[in-house]
């Protein structure tokens, strides 16, 4: 079961070291912010104030839904109507009724957009208001890239059954059931809810030959042909208890030489990340390595290599080949390595597995593969 | 078909107005921005850069996806990869290329986190950085809140198969053939898209007697009964190129007079409003009304009354009762009207339905409805 409370006290440590009087986080339609649901089991549209007092209040928008969900975290539960809807009342009256001493430091969300922070600045004009990376939510996130043993307990059971899905789809491709896109997309929610997972992690992704030279393929599934000539593409995954697994199988059928080049190099581009993934490792290198690669055969991958999972689709670390990364590799990470190759005419290949750190390296706990038909 | 020349022209208007030079318009993972889809036709993932001399460049994730999308606009289209996959040297690399001149005002997106706009800020040191609520963005959201020809056409279609889709799932509740909140999704996921529907507008939320005493269920569906005794809400909508439907019914199966009369209110809350809704009317005053009638029965309503469609779920006008808002019934908007009572032993009661102002009033164009069972 999720220690909310071993969560908060990990938080508040934090604060207390910064000097920090009162936290405001806020996961609300166009700033979504799992650390909410992380700290109290509640899944979203509230605000979350934690003081260095180590108190905690939500303000959620749905009284009914945050006692049900947030009943086993130590947090008083408000309603936001109660603030006329408004975050900067809330956090007035949040300062109030947890008694923050004028002059203390007030930390609001580092996503918090310019003009609203002037905003925020103007109303809590006794207090010292920050809005910096630096900051409770970037702790949280760097918190939550290392999963603790329930987390990892969740993790086996969803990609046991990412596993039985990706087995009950390549079964009915192989034998005629699933024709279309849809027929995949389908079978997949449905069964992945039978099996006791609140859904799916993200829009499946099923785009047949015609569809899959996108990245990411718009829109992500339709009534069109899968599984028919040339290469098609299937990235989905599967939310338990919130958590997200996500996985890429490509299957192919009568394919030309183009195209078994394409499966070739992401195979081996996929093996040599796999050989290169241990504790200790700055992920950067892993991606880079993957890049060259790629380059060599005058290939460009056009996205990472890959991304933490937890709560949120893509978290901590980042897998990416980017300057400005400085993930390195350590034990009860989780994250996807996903090497893929697009080509306009003949499609595109990609193929990604979850991966779990463990002491002794890296475990893959999924079965995505290149299947041939 | 889209207009795409027409609504960039507006834009650029604008800007020569305000003296503005350059725009950055920003589509990416925790900041979307369907105003590139809306000028350019591309569905996401990308950088749209305006100069006031009237040119537009598209510096996309995925360099095919948008040559296909954004082919019948008057766009650039670059890739997103040449600038290191970073916004700060995109845009550094878009003033470059656009020749604005230094001393320049350039605006960056009103939803710039704060320590970002610094980051910016620092990058371009030789113009003047804007970053403000009156902005493009918010000019163009209030452009989309009236739609033009292309767009009310588009929604004549998609509310057609949104009440095509409300009588099947009638059908099949009323048949047996719908027992679980799965068998609702999945009708509609795969029926909206046999009817060429790009998909849903956003999770469907199916959630039988059990469930729907939350506002927004969560999880969205589940392989729980629906359309049993009680009070069960389908709240759905599609998206028909890329612009959304949103309605909401409730099944009533053997109920109880609480239950009938949540139901009773709703339905007299959702006439009351209709009879309100007219050209130059204050949206606000129609929320307040509505809220008023509720709490005459002691009943609170614990969002708003509605919100305006479009290629967003949720945008203009915003239709609620709170003090800043501002927002004005004019002709060809098109919002939801859905009031809904909710209680935690009962269960809940939502009808929504989606209103097309026309010159001469309120057209409701959906079909929505309380269904006794």
């Amino acid at each position: 079961m999720e220690n909310y409370t071993a969560r908060l006290e990990k938080i508040w440590d934090w604060m207390t070291q910064e000097g920090i009087a009162l936290v405001m986080l806020e996961d609300a339609e166009g700033r979504r912010d799992k650390n909410i649901r992380w700290l109290t089991g509640h899944p979203g549209d509230a605000l979350l104030f934690l003081s260095a007092e180590r108190k905690a209040v939500l303000a959620a928008w749905d009284l009914n839904l945050a006692k049900i969900c947030a009943g086993r975290s130590p947090v008083t539960i408000v309603s936001y109507n109660d603030f006329d809807r408004q975050p900067r009342k809330a956090i007035v009256a949040a300062a109030k009724k947890l008694g923050i001493p004028a002059g203390s430091k007030i930390e609001i969300p580092p996503i918090t957009p310019y003009p609203v922070f002037l905003d925020y600045v103007g109303e809590l004009i006794d207090f010292d208001v920050l809005c910096r990376e630096r900051c409770a939510a970037a702790e949280l996130m760097k918190l939550r890239a290392v999963k603790d043993d329930y987390e990892i307990a969740v993790y086996r059971r969803a990609a046991a059954i990412t596993n039985e899905l990706i087995d009950l789809i390549e079964k009915n491709v192989r034998n005629g059931k699933i024709k279309t896109e849809a027929d995949a997309a389908l079978m997949i929610e449905v069964e992945a809810r039978r099996r006791g997972c609140e859904g799916t992690s993200f829009g499946i992704l099923a785009a047949g030959p015609e569809r899959s030279f996108a990245i990411h393929a718009f829109p992500g599934w339709t009534c069109a042909p899968f599984g028919g000539p040339g290469l098609s593409i299937l990235d989905f995954g599967v939310k338990l208890d919130s958590y997200c697994t996500d996985v890429t199988l490509t299957f192919a059928r009568d394919i030309n030489p183009k195209q078994e080049r394409l499966i070739n190099l992401v195979e081996k581009a996929a093996k040599l990340a796999l050989s290169m993934t241990d504790n200790g490792k700055p992920a950067k290198e892993i991606a880079a390595a993957v890049d060259a690669f790629f380059a060599k055969s005058k290939k460009q991958m056009p996205h990472g290599l890959g991304h933490g999972i937890g709560l949120d689709e893509h978290e901590n670390p980042v897998i990416r080949n980017r300057s400005d990364n400085e993930w390195i590799i350590e034990p009860r990470m989780l994250f996807t390595i996903e090497p893929g190759l697009y080509d306009t005419l003949h499609g595109g290949c990609r193929l990604e597995n979850d991966i779990l750190m463990t002491e002794s390296g890296a475990e893959v706990l999924t079965t995505a593969r290149i299947i041939h038909l």
